[in-house]
């Protein structure tokens, strides 16, 4: 199957990212990943600076992005003030979200899901007039922090309510990580029963490692658009120490094995990762970082003479 | 489904450990994950102490082992030296191995897998005699550090040649991590072809990630044995950094969302994971031991009193 990633690393990645990344270097991180192959990004989020200080640079990354005719580049656009700050700069697709879980809603945005909903209208209104492509984004899709399991219902009932303002693309955001196979099954099934035309695109996390079983099980729905940042950055702030977000080179390098094409070239994907790691001074989770492709193999006689 | 687990932290998890553990700290472990309600486990090796210091221990690990009488207790026997050693302590199971793959076999055992398979046949014997049951494991079944691919019909013929002398069951070894789930099923359905008497288990490590996914392939195809070791010890000396084998939490977490049987208390898992790790005084790969299991809450109020 072809599978179209969207990388997520200098927008999901670096928000909650305590360590310091220059404008510059979050440039060079999409450039570097783009050399690699990959075609969309979610680069910012147009959010307040005060509320997440580490993407105050985001007019300043887009206008960054080299070859970015080339590229389809989306943001994060949570509210009016945000899409305005966005309209001046021209991009592909504006990615409105809302909590399908309301404490994770108030503790997210300080507001109701009702109302984070009533506030993307006007968002979809002017992506539309400003010839943007609107995506709607589900956060907590497979479980919230606060109150643990979102009913399905629930995730299809937002879904409609982004899909009646005039989205044609749904992202399932699993937040925290709690998504597991067969209820990655069972909520694909709903939201194909529920908007069959809706393209899906599965967002995941690895911080309980169920994030390749999920691909594994989002595949087998024909699921064929994912979201994944590269080392694995990102992660949650309700389990500090988790893994992040699904890394763009531990997620290739499965697919590739599983004989999908996504476009991309893993050792350029692994070179990246590894200089990323000397931007955030430390060892990042990608395990693709630790061991070598499937099918790269070491010398017999070195390891001999080593263990000689 | 109900799914057998076979606990491998004292042997596979320790054999390449560099910081030291001592012979009550090993039956301290097992007693603590045999609290948790683990019914087999795979204590020790037989292999010449000079070969593997780490379990020169193996007689005392065994005789340690609390409430052994409720256990199953396996132990690696590599040769009819091995199998002295064992005959002594009156074990359930013997676990005989070879590599499926040539060079992974001189590395390893500094032997053919021809030779290997020949030194088992005596091994094989004195398990019978003594009342042991006698298993084979397949080393490199998914592959091989220096080779890479490893043919599916060769280790099909491995594992027939072990039938052949007498073996029931047989353990595929993932034992450098490079399976992914198309092979799994691959070789699996070759295997039940070949031998459909045999019963299947798998040793999976997770140093690419892909371990979980596996698991998920392996159920599907109706395997229904699994090894693992808690917090995910282990590793490959061929990966340095690298995750070691699929850990016990994690598996047990996600076989019971899956909605699988195991007999076992993951809280229980989970607290003896920690203080696994501070017997080894560091963080070890058990994505439970960072993140609280699916299902379990925080307190949105604490939370906002934490952000303001």
């Amino acid at each position: 199957m072809d599978i179209t990633i969207t990388e997520v690393a200098s927008r999901d990645g670096l928000q909650n990212e305590k360590h310091p990344v220059s404008t510059e270097q979050k440039i060079e991180l999409i450039g570097r990943i783009s050399k690699a192959g990959m075609k969309r990004f979610e680069v910012t989020s147009f959010v307040s600076p005060r509320a997440v200080p580490a993407l105050a640079d985001a007019e300043d990354v887009v206008k960054g992005v080299p070859d970015r005719e080339s590229l389809i580049i989306e943001a994060l656009v949570p509210n009016l003030r945000g899409a305005e700050r966005a309209a001046a700069l021209k991009l592909d697709e504006w990615v409105c979200f809302a909590s399908a879980s309301e404490s994770h809603s108030q503790a997210n945005s300080n507001t109701s899901t009702e109302e984070a909903l009533a506030r993307l209208q006007p968002v979809i209104d002017l992506a539309k007039q400003e010839g943007v492509v609107p995506v709607g984004a589900i956060a907590t899709s497979f479980g919230c922090p606060f109150e643990g399991d979102v009913p399905i219902e629930r995730v299809v009932e937002v879904a409609k309510r982004m899909t009646d303002m005039g989205v044609e693309t749904i992202k399932l955001g699993d937040t925290i990580g709690t998504a597991w196979p067969s209820r990655v099954r069972e909520l694909v099934r709903a939201m194909r029963e529920a908007l069959p035309e809706t393209v899906l695109v599965l967002h995941l996390h690895n911080t309980r490692d169920m994030s390749l079983a999920n691909v594994l099980t989002g595949i087998s729905e024909g699921v064929d658009r994912y979201e994944s940042a590269l080392a694995g950055v990102g992660g949650c702030p309700f389990a500090p120490g988790a893994t992040g977000n699904i890394s763009t080179e531990d997620l290739v390098h499965f697919l590739h094995l599983e004989g999908h094409k996504t476009g991309l070239d893993l050792g350029k994907l692994i070179e990246a990762g590894h200089w990323f790691e000397t931007v955030l001074e430390r060892k990042l989770p990608a395990h693709l970082l630790r061991a070598k492709p499937v099918g790269e193999t070491v010398e017999l006689a070195s390891t001999r003479r080593a263990a000689g």
